[in-house]
């Protein structure tokens, strides 16, 4: 075994081993047999926690090609172990092109998916684009994240829509626990590893206050930075205000930030406006699916010179003569300067995918729009997860049901 | 006037100073004229910001009676004042009997109302059982509290809801500010002032982890607890357990607990078992709706004596020597040992209950159920919200609008 | 028994029940005889946690006499209690004239103690001033809080200091606790009582980080503000940087400050440059020993009236328009609009009161200067708090004894 | 310049630039001239941090030799750098065998230096034991850290320390910074970066309540963690307690623990008991100076075989099955598995190191005993670091000042 396939080995491994609710769920839908024999078509990041989902679905039976989603986010130790080791069919290699990317993601299509797990949306679209032809043998799909499920309910509401996608992301144990938890730490995570600078003392905008947006305030809170937070939904304006944030637009707050992180699943979050005006020294990173939530075009616009000086960092200097620090190439920050969400944040993630998985099989000829996760698939997870920690809940009365159930009873 | 009255009167002056919210949705509402010659009767806990409501409700011209919607919870001044000083029709005393409680309802039934404001749902209630001539007349209702809903949706189930009543309480504006901050920070504050014990290195045990249990979990944890969390809903176990918290069960959890609060909805939360559990010198508070959340029949069943030991504290010697403290006969703490929440948290409530009043006498003839409050209502409170402390929100451009419209544009 | 002295004695009674510590040292103190038949002065604010100081000296043979420390600190249910119920010799009554307070101070002295007992330093400071004959019969004094600490050292750095004094204030379990989690939960507390405003979402500057101010600033964050800090030494600005808080001048953060928090041991924290420039709508409160850290002469001086708004609120209406709201007259906001710190906390600070006054018994003839608490005393007073609470710590192996003292074993 | 070479130089120009107080005192210590000449023998880790501090002397005229102070935390890139573009003599290598380590210490004497910068202790001690022939050369010493601080405290109190050392570690703009934020951070950076496991939600427990350990549960809680603390202490075991961490002993602490963190400047913290009783799964790390906090050799003695399993993780499988996890051979973790403290902070802290260089030799025939850092010098970096960050503090004004002179002015 060479030396990078023993790494993504070594990977695989601890990540199983910190992975105990798939590998429950995984017992379950083995015996149910809908997965077995059927062709699943994966666009995930490809690395050691997507690995066990996607060998988790081949030892229920299932046919298994895989892509990824995201140009800079393979990690390519687990790529070839899973090719070398376990014999997997992966498409993926860290810093890809365009072209490259897109040929990966058609070359999972090659064996006519049943089912296609997706992260972004790419890998739809694609079928939708291109391969209109494999759509009537597609029972259904499932969608990861906040930006795919966005572009799925765009084509929902255009018509355009023609199989069944599960919302993986509107899952209560998906985005109360990924997005935010997951997130949070992985975003602080990459941003250390990527600096090794001092968070606490901090000023540190972040730009988006949905669940991943909770987390990574919450995070840099956590590690002593001086939290600010940009809105453009005012409910979650006043949400982050209550929480103890000072909020205000992008542009005033860039002017004293010396971190700043975009989780808006939009383009231009930080735009010209806000480069122009952004502090002396500030680092810019993005955790939000797509890389074009910083401005790169911009950036270049208005700088005079750049250079890379630490392996994720790139140096613009500013016309003006600031100095701006931008991770990653304004790709996943946690992924490409960290490892990505934990394994037990993914293990409840990727047990609902699995399990959606299964649902479109079993369920055949759902309509064709995005789905919700049924709360008993909620409910299961999250009781797995608790068992493999060894927590226990409280449980009803059957008088305390009584009692729920009838209003009569009051003062 | 007299002192009583001069201290309600000064309460409603200071709240009134810190509800910008309510006022400007006011003169909107005023504007409009629905609300203009209608009747309104409310059951609310009968303290000054509930007053600057039915003042406002007033003032835009309606006519309105109102009661106390908990025996415990009226702050005297206040009703003194609206009465003495406003010649509102209140019919209102703390400490009044569950005979008196009733019949004061009943009293702000007397003019037929078209619009019924309600709090944990016994007004509602109390129509359709006994003053079912009354439901004709009524275009609608709105209700503030968890428990109200889930008794109004039991009734909706069953079929037996005869008008539509707006959920104040899942309105985004209501759960996640209310609930959560305003019943954080209140229970707080009334285990405070009941008890003057320190919180911080103190075992706190939450007992129900809903807007409310976050709330008071997160200010405990504020405060320097250990905060442990007990619950019967999985996901939100796991939930609780991210956020840092022990997550037990509530008769594993009481036997370490120096503090626990309930509120869950539910009766018995703390019941048998856990009382026999608890520990030595425990101090047991409420902060659900109803009073039967922690059960004083088990208290009375298990201890030799009892005697007040603070002004809201009954100390319970238990037949084994243990000695717990119930703060506040197990009523809302927040409200019977402190103020209730503060004004700029109910201006936000009571600014979407007018809006929801509105919203039936405007919808006239909405179906017999509960109803969600609109989107729109949530927003214009926010913004409204956050107008009044100078907080700008980014605003997306035509540009970014078209991009997240779009499904096509990926990676 | 009369309702004052009913409150009162439960209020006595419940403190002694959470101080538990002073109840362990009691015991010994007794057994060692030290203080018994000597005659103690004490000036401290007389409310349930100092009256149980009080009894527990007499409980060991001390003739103890009483008064309070601050005119509006005197919780007069306690004081009659001590007085009726206990037969205790006790000088206060809230809102005394300066006048008052002064010959309350000096009828403590009236049996020439032995022992001075101090919070703040007036009582030690008469003696020298007025009283110089008492002197030689003084064994040594004992001083609770910074500022005291403060006027003595001056005294010491003179050399008009004619007694030792033990300064309780800078015992590791006196101002580690006391002065940040005591502070910093009371004053949180009497601003909610006071207020009844929301914390969460505003701004709130604290004025002064040490101990005090590390503790408010703490507690202010737990409950959601967020929360600037202006200070005059380096060292501690650094500090509440990097534990997460702005730090800038107090002219600046009031400004933008919803509640200002003095807490300096100086006079004019809040002068007439911060009272000009404070936002409209400001809460002003201090928690320092003395009501000259917000100028009130200022506020005088630059408003056009003034009214009471609340029982424990002066609202300031300026030349120029704003309100300003200032608690409890600018005296000790915990103590005159809440019940001071829990008993818990008190409980170690008094168990240090109690052993330094035998202290300086059984050590007669200490140098006349300004003594720290023994290491052992501290020791002693947190095993007991420990104890207390069933708490466990780790025990040097002998081996790691040896290892510890050992320099030359290295990598 | 080979690739090792560049990673290096951008490591050291990228700590240069965010580390302006050790920039600005620089300018001034080579005015003063004091250093000019003057050969300085150094024991730091040897990274990017410390090389700017050797660049800094060497630019303010002195002759530098560097060893690092432990085996495994040499970042090579940055001391071939150091090497090879700035002919700095450096005596540093990952990974050397204990035999080298000495070696390398030995080289930085061949100059017989005029001043020592340990970190640890190691240098100082080899000085006393092997090299006595150099210490009359010597005008003092700096050292770095507590565990090094307590070695040359029991040397002072044995006698046998002979040249003055100033204790950097006991400076306040130190230990407040560099012990609790910087340690605090790192560690959790470097178990992060080691596991890719998920903080929160999971028990984690540090062992040593002093400043490094305050740091790490207040990061730990800050990622959402459950925390417990042990101590050998009652003072800390109380202040972590009221910091709402559960107190308890190492051996049962170990029972629930996911994590365990030890930074205790003592040997087997983490011994037999603990391990024979640790939870299954558990991950042990070292932030204390030395490797010998968590028992190697128990842990081989109880487990039946080991391997590792990422870049930074032992796996030890022990005789009853239970599975933990050692990592970076039990070497401190933020520098082993992590990048070491943020620049921010070093610069701080080198700051005290190049002050307390000139202070040594200004002051020269100073005690051979442990000096603290006088007032001034703490002052002066702090200050330099607000100007840096251009943070404003208040400055008392003359009546200010008098008034806190005089102590005659009391209520």
């Amino acid at each position: 075994m060479n030396e990078l396939v023993a790494k993504g080995k070594k990977r695989l491994d601890w990540a199983r081993d910190h992975m105990p609710v798939i590998e429950n769920v995984k017992q379950e839908v083995s015996e149910n047999g809908y997965l077995d024999g059927k062709n699943v078509s994966m666009a995930l990041h490809v690395e050691a926690k997507t690995g066990i989902l996607a060998l988790s679905l081949r030892e229920v039976g299932a046919n298994v090609k895989m892509a990824s989603c995201n140009p800079l986010s393979t990690d390519d130790s687990v790529a070839e172990a899973l090719r070398e080791e376990y014999g997997m069919d992966v498409h993926a290699k860290r810093g890809q092109t365009d072209e490259e990317y897109y040929e990966n993601l058609t070359n999972t299509l090659k064996h006519a998916p049943n089912v296609v797990i997706d992260d972004g949306g790419d890998l739809i679209s694609l079928i939708h684009i291109e391969r209109e032809d494999l759509i009537d043998g597609i029972a259904g799909g499932a969608e990861e994240t906040t930006t795919g499920v966005v572009r799925l309910r765009a084509m929902e509401k255009e018509g355009t829509l023609r199989f069944p996608v599960m919302s993986v992301n509107d899952a209560l144990m998906k985005h109360l626990f990924d997005n935010r938890y997951g997130t949070g730490q992985s975003t602080m995570d990459g941003i250390m590893s990527a600096t090794n600078l001092q968070i606490s003392g901090k000023n540190f905008l972040v730009v988006g206050y949905g669940w991943c947006g909770r987390g990574i305030a919450m995070r840099a809170k956590g590690m002593g930075a001086s939290v600010m937070v940009s809105e453009v939904d005012p409910v979650k304006a006043v949400e982050a205000r209550m929480d103890g944030f000072e909020v205000l637009p992008t542009k005033k707050g860039i002017e004293k930030a010396d971190f700043v992180v975009t989780v808006t699943g939009c383009k231009d979050a930080v735009g010209e406006e806000a480069i122009r005006k952004s502090k002396d020294g500030c680092v810019l990173a993005n955790s939000g699916h797509f890389d074009n939530e910083i401005s790169k075009e911009k950036l270049n616009q208005f700088s005079k010179s750049k250079r890379k000086v630490r392996e994720d960092i790139m140096e613009y200097t500013m016309e003006d003569g600031r100095t701006l620090y931008l991770l990653s190439e304004g790709r996943l920050v946690n992924l490409a300067a960290g490892q990505g969400h934990p394994a037990e944040i993914m293990d409840m993630s990727f047990a609902l995918q699995m399990m959606s998985a299964e649902y479109v099989l079993k369920n055949e000829g759902l309509e064709p729009k995005v789905h919700s996760i049924p709360r008993e698939i909620d409910e299961k997870v999250a009781s797995l997860k608790l068992e493999s920690e060894d927590i226990e809940v409280d449980k009803l009365t059957e008088e305390q049901k009584r009692y729920i159930e009838n209003w009569k009873e009051g003062t």
